[in-house]
Protein backbone atom coordinates (compact mmCIF):
# COMPACT_ATOMS: atom_id res chain seq x y z
CA UNK A 1 0.00 0.00 0.00
CA UNK A 2 2.63 2.50 0.87
CA UNK A 3 3.47 4.63 -1.99
CA UNK A 4 0.37 3.53 -4.08
CA UNK A 5 -1.71 6.85 -3.28
CA UNK A 6 1.24 8.69 -5.18
CA UNK A 7 0.35 7.28 -8.55
CA UNK A 8 -3.38 7.75 -8.15
CA UNK A 9 -5.95 10.93 -8.64
CA UNK A 10 -8.54 12.21 -6.89
CA UNK A 11 -10.52 13.43 -9.72
CA UNK A 12 -11.11 17.15 -10.07
CA UNK A 13 -9.24 17.19 -6.51
CA UNK A 14 -5.90 17.94 -6.95
CA UNK A 15 -5.07 18.13 -3.27
CA UNK A 16 -6.22 18.55 -0.18
CA UNK A 17 -5.90 22.25 0.28
CA UNK A 18 -6.97 22.64 3.81
CA UNK A 19 -8.60 21.23 6.88
CA UNK A 20 -10.49 24.27 8.59
CA UNK A 21 -10.96 23.93 12.30
CA UNK A 22 -13.14 26.27 14.26
CA UNK A 23 -11.73 28.11 17.22
CA UNK A 24 -12.54 29.95 20.62
CA UNK A 25 -8.85 31.62 20.69
CA UNK A 26 -6.85 31.95 17.31
CA UNK A 27 -3.96 32.79 19.53
CA UNK A 28 -3.75 29.55 21.28
CA UNK A 29 -4.67 27.27 19.09
CA UNK A 30 -2.09 28.27 16.87
CA UNK A 31 0.46 28.62 19.80
CA UNK A 32 -0.74 24.47 20.13
CA UNK A 33 0.47 23.12 16.70
CA UNK A 34 3.10 25.74 16.53
CA UNK A 35 4.99 24.02 20.10
CA UNK A 36 3.55 20.93 20.02
CA UNK A 37 4.19 19.49 16.61
CA UNK A 38 6.20 22.32 15.18
CA UNK A 39 4.10 23.56 12.72
CA UNK A 40 4.28 27.15 11.11
CA UNK A 41 1.66 30.26 10.00
CA UNK A 42 2.27 30.76 6.47
CA UNK A 43 -0.52 33.25 6.04
CA UNK A 44 -3.02 35.05 8.69
CA UNK A 45 -6.07 36.56 7.18
CA UNK A 46 -9.27 38.63 8.04
CA UNK A 47 -12.32 37.85 5.83
CA UNK A 48 -14.80 40.68 6.35
CA UNK A 49 -17.84 39.09 3.92
CA UNK A 50 -17.46 35.96 6.21
CA UNK A 51 -17.03 37.20 9.56
CA UNK A 52 -13.87 35.65 9.93
CA UNK A 53 -10.06 35.51 10.88
CA UNK A 54 -8.16 32.71 10.07
CA UNK A 55 -4.48 31.65 10.04
CA UNK A 56 -2.85 28.84 7.83
CA UNK A 57 -0.96 26.26 8.76
CA UNK A 58 1.44 24.62 6.31
CA UNK A 59 1.40 20.69 6.45
CA UNK A 60 3.55 19.97 2.73
CA UNK A 61 1.13 21.28 0.09
CA UNK A 62 -2.09 21.28 2.66
CA UNK A 63 -2.94 23.51 5.24
CA UNK A 64 -4.28 23.68 8.21
CA UNK A 65 -6.77 26.60 8.60
CA UNK A 66 -7.33 27.30 12.27
CA UNK A 67 -10.58 29.49 11.94
CA UNK A 68 -12.47 32.47 14.56
CA UNK A 69 -15.58 34.46 14.23
CA UNK A 70 -14.67 38.01 13.76
CA UNK A 71 -18.81 38.68 14.22
CA UNK A 72 -21.56 37.05 16.16
CA UNK A 73 -23.59 36.70 13.03
CA UNK A 74 -20.73 34.67 11.05
CA UNK A 75 -21.20 30.82 10.38
CA UNK A 76 -18.78 30.15 12.41
CA UNK A 77 -19.74 31.80 15.60
CA UNK A 78 -23.17 30.32 15.01
CA UNK A 79 -21.05 26.83 14.60
CA UNK A 80 -19.20 27.17 17.46
CA UNK A 81 -22.24 28.05 20.03
CA UNK A 82 -24.01 25.02 18.30
CA UNK A 83 -21.53 22.18 18.37
CA UNK A 84 -18.10 23.96 20.33
CA UNK A 85 -14.74 24.22 18.87
CA UNK A 86 -13.74 21.34 16.21
CA UNK A 87 -13.74 20.34 12.24
CA UNK A 88 -15.65 22.79 10.53
CA UNK A 89 -15.03 22.15 6.23
CA UNK A 90 -13.14 20.80 4.25
CA UNK A 91 -10.86 22.64 1.28
CA UNK A 92 -10.18 20.30 -2.07
CA UNK A 93 -7.94 22.24 -4.35
CA UNK A 94 -9.44 21.83 -8.00
CA UNK A 95 -7.56 23.41 -11.43
CA UNK A 96 -10.72 24.91 -12.17
CA UNK A 97 -13.58 26.30 -9.77
CA UNK A 98 -16.56 26.66 -11.85
CA UNK A 99 -15.50 23.39 -13.71
CA UNK A 100 -15.73 21.63 -10.67
CA UNK A 101 -18.74 23.14 -9.22
CA UNK A 102 -20.55 22.62 -12.34
CA UNK A 103 -19.90 18.88 -11.84
CA UNK A 104 -21.37 19.40 -8.80
CA UNK A 105 -24.51 20.43 -10.26
CA UNK A 106 -24.84 18.11 -13.72
CA UNK A 107 -24.55 15.36 -10.35
CA UNK A 108 -27.53 17.20 -8.99
CA UNK A 109 -25.98 18.28 -5.45
CA UNK A 110 -26.68 20.96 -3.88
CA UNK A 111 -24.44 23.96 -3.68
CA UNK A 112 -24.03 26.70 -1.26
CA UNK A 113 -22.88 29.13 -3.79
CA UNK A 114 -24.33 28.76 -7.33
CA UNK A 115 -20.96 30.55 -9.28
CA UNK A 116 -17.28 30.78 -7.84
CA UNK A 117 -16.54 33.44 -5.85
CA UNK A 118 -13.48 35.09 -4.10
CA UNK A 119 -11.80 32.92 -0.69
CA UNK A 120 -9.23 34.21 1.40
CA UNK A 121 -5.35 34.58 0.21
CA UNK A 122 -6.22 35.63 -3.41
CA UNK A 123 -8.49 31.76 -3.86
CA UNK A 124 -11.61 31.53 -6.04
CA UNK A 125 -14.20 29.19 -4.06
CA UNK A 126 -17.00 27.86 -3.96
CA UNK A 127 -19.13 25.50 -1.25
CA UNK A 128 -21.17 22.67 -1.70
CA UNK A 129 -23.84 22.39 0.71
CA UNK A 130 -23.36 19.22 3.78
CA UNK A 131 -26.41 18.27 3.07
CA UNK A 132 -25.81 16.51 -0.30
CA UNK A 133 -22.72 15.79 0.80
CA UNK A 134 -22.86 13.20 3.56
CA UNK A 135 -22.69 15.98 6.43
CA UNK A 136 -19.72 17.37 5.44
CA UNK A 137 -19.16 20.99 4.45
CA UNK A 138 -16.83 21.00 0.85
CA UNK A 139 -15.34 24.02 -0.50
CA UNK A 140 -13.76 23.67 -4.06
CA UNK A 141 -10.67 25.70 -4.33
CA UNK A 142 -8.54 27.27 -7.30
CA UNK A 143 -5.60 28.56 -6.56
CA UNK B 1 1.01 32.98 -1.51
CA UNK B 2 0.51 30.71 -4.36
CA UNK B 3 3.20 27.82 -4.42
CA UNK B 4 4.62 29.32 -0.60
CA UNK B 5 3.57 26.28 1.16
CA UNK B 6 5.93 24.17 -1.12
CA UNK B 7 8.82 25.25 0.64
CA UNK B 8 7.18 25.10 4.53
CA UNK B 9 7.32 22.39 6.70
CA UNK B 10 4.60 21.54 9.26
CA UNK B 11 7.14 20.43 11.97
CA UNK B 12 6.43 16.68 12.89
CA UNK B 13 3.82 16.94 10.25
CA UNK B 14 4.98 15.55 6.75
CA UNK B 15 1.62 15.60 4.69
CA UNK B 16 -1.97 15.55 5.61
CA UNK B 17 -2.60 11.87 5.90
CA UNK B 18 -6.46 11.64 5.82
CA UNK B 19 -9.93 13.14 6.49
CA UNK B 20 -11.92 11.01 8.28
CA UNK B 21 -15.30 11.41 7.55
CA UNK B 22 -18.62 9.48 9.64
CA UNK B 23 -21.44 8.12 7.47
CA UNK B 24 -24.20 5.99 7.34
CA UNK B 25 -24.24 4.29 3.97
CA UNK B 26 -20.23 3.95 2.84
CA UNK B 27 -21.43 2.50 -0.54
CA UNK B 28 -23.36 5.83 -0.98
CA UNK B 29 -20.85 7.94 0.08
CA UNK B 30 -18.04 6.33 -2.00
CA UNK B 31 -20.32 6.77 -5.12
CA UNK B 32 -20.79 10.27 -4.02
CA UNK B 33 -17.41 10.93 -4.22
CA UNK B 34 -16.55 9.02 -7.04
CA UNK B 35 -19.26 9.85 -9.41
CA UNK B 36 -19.72 13.67 -8.66
CA UNK B 37 -15.54 14.27 -8.80
CA UNK B 38 -14.11 11.38 -10.01
CA UNK B 39 -12.54 10.87 -6.74
CA UNK B 40 -11.17 6.67 -6.46
CA UNK B 41 -11.15 4.20 -3.79
CA UNK B 42 -7.77 2.45 -3.02
CA UNK B 43 -8.36 0.85 0.03
CA UNK B 44 -11.32 -0.58 1.84
CA UNK B 45 -10.78 -2.60 5.10
CA UNK B 46 -12.80 -3.28 8.51
CA UNK B 47 -11.20 -2.80 11.16
CA UNK B 48 -12.81 -5.27 13.80
CA UNK B 49 -11.02 -3.64 16.80
CA UNK B 50 -12.25 -0.14 15.80
CA UNK B 51 -15.92 -1.53 15.06
CA UNK B 52 -15.43 0.32 11.77
CA UNK B 53 -15.37 -0.24 7.95
CA UNK B 54 -13.50 2.02 5.87
CA UNK B 55 -12.92 3.00 2.57
CA UNK B 56 -10.24 5.18 1.17
CA UNK B 57 -10.39 7.42 -1.88
CA UNK B 58 -6.56 9.01 -3.12
CA UNK B 59 -6.25 12.72 -3.10
CA UNK B 60 -2.86 13.34 -4.24
CA UNK B 61 -0.34 11.87 -1.37
CA UNK B 62 -3.62 11.97 0.95
CA UNK B 63 -6.78 10.21 1.53
CA UNK B 64 -10.44 10.93 2.25
CA UNK B 65 -11.42 8.22 4.62
CA UNK B 66 -15.08 7.32 4.75
CA UNK B 67 -15.96 5.30 7.76
CA UNK B 68 -19.14 3.38 8.77
CA UNK B 69 -19.42 1.72 11.74
CA UNK B 70 -19.43 -2.22 12.14
CA UNK B 71 -21.02 -2.41 15.99
CA UNK B 72 -23.44 -0.17 17.99
CA UNK B 73 -20.73 -0.06 20.30
CA UNK B 74 -17.73 1.59 18.36
CA UNK B 75 -16.86 5.41 18.56
CA UNK B 76 -17.88 6.04 15.62
CA UNK B 77 -21.46 4.75 15.64
CA UNK B 78 -21.89 6.74 18.88
CA UNK B 79 -20.48 9.86 17.19
CA UNK B 80 -22.76 9.33 14.37
CA UNK B 81 -25.82 9.01 16.69
CA UNK B 82 -25.00 12.21 18.39
CA UNK B 83 -23.76 14.39 16.00
CA UNK B 84 -24.73 13.00 12.24
CA UNK B 85 -22.79 12.04 8.97
CA UNK B 86 -19.87 14.83 9.05
CA UNK B 87 -15.82 15.37 9.51
CA UNK B 88 -14.90 12.72 12.43
CA UNK B 89 -11.04 13.29 12.54
CA UNK B 90 -8.18 13.90 10.88
CA UNK B 91 -4.79 12.65 10.55
CA UNK B 92 -1.55 13.74 10.07
CA UNK B 93 1.61 11.82 8.98
CA UNK B 94 4.44 11.70 10.81
CA UNK B 95 8.18 10.49 9.96
CA UNK B 96 8.02 8.11 13.61
CA UNK B 97 4.60 8.05 15.67
CA UNK B 98 6.20 7.56 18.92
CA UNK B 99 8.27 10.63 18.46
CA UNK B 100 5.41 12.30 18.10
CA UNK B 101 3.50 10.76 20.98
CA UNK B 102 6.29 11.93 23.00
CA UNK B 103 6.54 15.15 21.56
CA UNK B 104 2.56 15.86 22.75
CA UNK B 105 3.54 14.10 25.89
CA UNK B 106 6.05 16.33 26.62
CA UNK B 107 4.11 19.16 25.66
CA UNK B 108 1.16 18.30 28.18
CA UNK B 109 -1.23 17.35 25.65
CA UNK B 110 -3.48 14.72 26.72
CA UNK B 111 -3.60 11.70 24.49
CA UNK B 112 -6.29 8.68 23.72
CA UNK B 113 -3.32 6.43 23.33
CA UNK B 114 -0.36 6.63 25.37
CA UNK B 115 1.82 4.07 23.09
CA UNK B 116 1.84 3.64 19.43
CA UNK B 117 -0.93 0.76 18.09
CA UNK B 118 -1.59 -0.58 14.33
CA UNK B 119 -3.89 1.21 12.15
CA UNK B 120 -5.52 0.25 9.02
CA UNK B 121 -3.33 -0.85 5.96
CA UNK B 122 -0.68 -1.73 8.32
CA UNK B 123 -0.03 2.13 9.42
CA UNK B 124 0.95 2.87 12.85
CA UNK B 125 -0.56 5.39 14.90
CA UNK B 126 -1.81 6.82 18.19
CA UNK B 127 -4.84 9.43 18.63
CA UNK B 128 -4.22 13.01 20.46
CA UNK B 129 -7.50 13.27 22.72
CA UNK B 130 -9.95 16.29 21.21
CA UNK B 131 -9.84 18.19 24.84
CA UNK B 132 -6.36 19.27 24.20
CA UNK B 133 -6.29 20.12 20.89
CA UNK B 134 -9.14 22.51 20.52
CA UNK B 135 -12.08 20.16 19.65
CA UNK B 136 -10.06 18.26 17.32
CA UNK B 137 -9.41 14.29 17.48
CA UNK B 138 -5.94 14.09 15.94
CA UNK B 139 -4.63 10.80 14.81
CA UNK B 140 -0.37 10.54 14.26
CA UNK B 141 -0.02 8.12 11.08
CA UNK B 142 3.22 6.38 10.65
CA UNK B 143 3.20 4.99 7.40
Amino acid sequence: MSGAHQSETGGLFTEVDHIAIAVNDLDAAVAFYEETFGARVVHRETVASDGVEEALLAVADSYVQLLTPTSDESTVARFLSQRGEGLHHVGFRVEDCAKALQAAHDAGVRTIDQTPRPGSRGTTVAFIHPKSAFGTLIELVQE
